[in-house]
């Protein structure tokens, strides 16, 4: 695959993601391939979400903690600062690495899990929306029925794809990581209280929860699942696992701040949400101060999180401050 | 689990359906347990539909098909004429097999599939109903937003059953065959092509070919899931897919005939709906008589699918002639 991610050691993290972007773009390029059975009007209504544009970063992570947690040691394995590369050349790696394709599943499946949450969020009955990444919502454009089938449709194919390509050996584990974050104790479950929530006061705490399930879980199982593809020890990937809460936590603080000081021109959809529909966030609690307050304070926990793995989670640190310093 | 089916020598159908239901009424009851960081309402509206008392068709096919699969030279294995019985015992079996986890952690996941699709086919957006097994449909009870989400987790909770309690030699595939069954080259696909064929007519391949998706996918799928669950050689699982492709057949030409000779009473749920929404049926296009005769073809090529399984599928042989006879 020419379009996976070679070298990061000049990197920025916006090229970073937009590395990972391409390759994601091109194994989506692949689905009506793999589904030739499908009707057409389907296909389209769900590439029209797929490709709209998002920053892919669940993916990236996937990827990202998958290097970081592969060994060096294993033929063309990766490393995290470009130096000590193995035998695979430069060109020709991560995509030859025999978990790469388990990794590369997985990241199609996260965002195939976050596409389809988006969607289904945007509906009439539920948050109502009609912009999505500066486009109309799916909704607006296919029609309820289409985009609820869409929805519906990106969730069995997120773990089929996972059960076709990845290796045997981790299959299970990854949908059941990626099944369980997304489900009843997980982005859903964190759905359905955030709605509960709309125009009543939660405690701080019962604000953290709410985030933990509606954002955390699939930011931290992208963590986890790159871990699971490459068979990372017990360390590792409790260090990735503390990376994905604290910089979840800090994604969540940062998007609510966004939501408050940014235009819908900045962010591709509509901002004063939150105020508007007497949803509780951290500015809301805390004030914008301590909330960016406590955003970098989060980001410096998961930074700490990362130290068991050296240089090799070099391209993780990076995104984490992106996530924090992001201003859409 | 003391409700498992133990013996079936001397049962009518619907005394196998109502024995397969205990043990998924079983397994039900402890989602809860499974899922305790779930919140109540959620879970309530999930259990709301699982529990509303559906033939639970799909699962008894899963636990026959792999029950008539499965080698009686294993220890306590299972047979299907009662007599040649292993060395489990009637009140063991078939709990005790090991292969059994699987099978019912597939009979569960199929249930909770085609339960999430009767939850999204009854929104407004889609088939607009009140009526769904004599009750009040979920979204009439929970809210559409509530019912969206119970949807949309009872499709991750399947997944996340079978890759937690089937053996991992079998998992992958178990949830590739259920996630291409319900995805869009199936259930879902089916879905779509149902609504864009409203007041269009089909010709009887095109019916033919939408209701192989909406509703024989997934009862193929059943049937191909026990055999997998079992370990099944190549003959026996073809064996099972050919009478699921049959059978399923046969059952939507009856589910067509049912829609206009029954009453709402009977079905427990609207009826006539098809030719209000200018659907395409067998009726429609073939008229009562041809479609009875139809149902009937294909009730003898599901019977002659089995011969190469002998005695071992009586049961599904009852099954199949129930699923033609039956009135609701």
């Amino acid at each position: 695959m020419s379009s996976a991610v070679s070298s990061t050691s000049e990197l920025d993290a916006p090229e970073l993601l937009r590395r990972h972007g391409e390759a994601l773009a091109g194994f989506f390029a692949t689905l009506e391939k793999r589904f030739p059975k499908a009707p057409d009007r389907l296909m389209e209504s769900i590439q029209y979400s797929l490709t709209a544009g998002g920053k892919r970063l669940r993916p990236a992570l996937v990827l990202e903690c998958w290097r970081a947690c592969s060994s060096p040691k294993q033929p063309g394995a990766p490393s995290g600062n470009g130096r000590s590369r193995g035998t695979g050349g430069t060109e020709r790696w991560p995509s030859d690495h025999p978990s790469y394709p388990s990794a590369l599943a997985a990241a199609a499946a996260i965002e195939l899990i976050h596409t389809f949450s988006l969607v289904h969020d945007d509906l009439p009955a539920m948050d109502d929306d009609d912009l999505r990444r500066g486009r109309p919502t799916n909704h607006k454009v296919f029609g309820e029925a289409m985009a609820i089938l869409a929805g519906d449709a990106m969730v069995t194919m997120a773990f089929e794809i996972i059960a076709a390509d990845a290796d045997p050996s981790v299959a299970p584990a990854l949908i059941r990581e990626l099944a369980s974050a997304s489900g009843p104790e997980g982005m859903i479950g964190g759905q359905v209280l955030d709605i509960a929530s709309e125009n009543v006061s939660l405690k701080l705490q019962e604000l953290q929860q709410l985030h933990r399930m509606k954002t955390g879980a699939l930011l931290t199982a992208a963590c986890r699942l790159g871990g699971i593809a490459a068979g990372a020890d017990r360390a590792s990937l409790n260090a990735v696992t503390a990376f994905g809460q604290h910089m979840g936590l800090a994604f969540q603080i940062i998007d609510d701040l966004l939501d408050v000081t940014s235009t819908p021109e900045q962010l591709g959809k509509a901002t004063r949400k939150d105020a508007n529909k007497g949803k509780n966030t951290y500015p809301s609690l805390l004030g914008l101060e301590a909330s960016r307050k406590e955003a970098d304070a989060q980001l410096a926990l998961a930074m700490t999180s990362l130290d068991v793995l050296g240089d090799s989670a070099q391209t993780l640190r990076m995104l984490a401050r992106f996530v924090v310093q992001r201003d859409k």
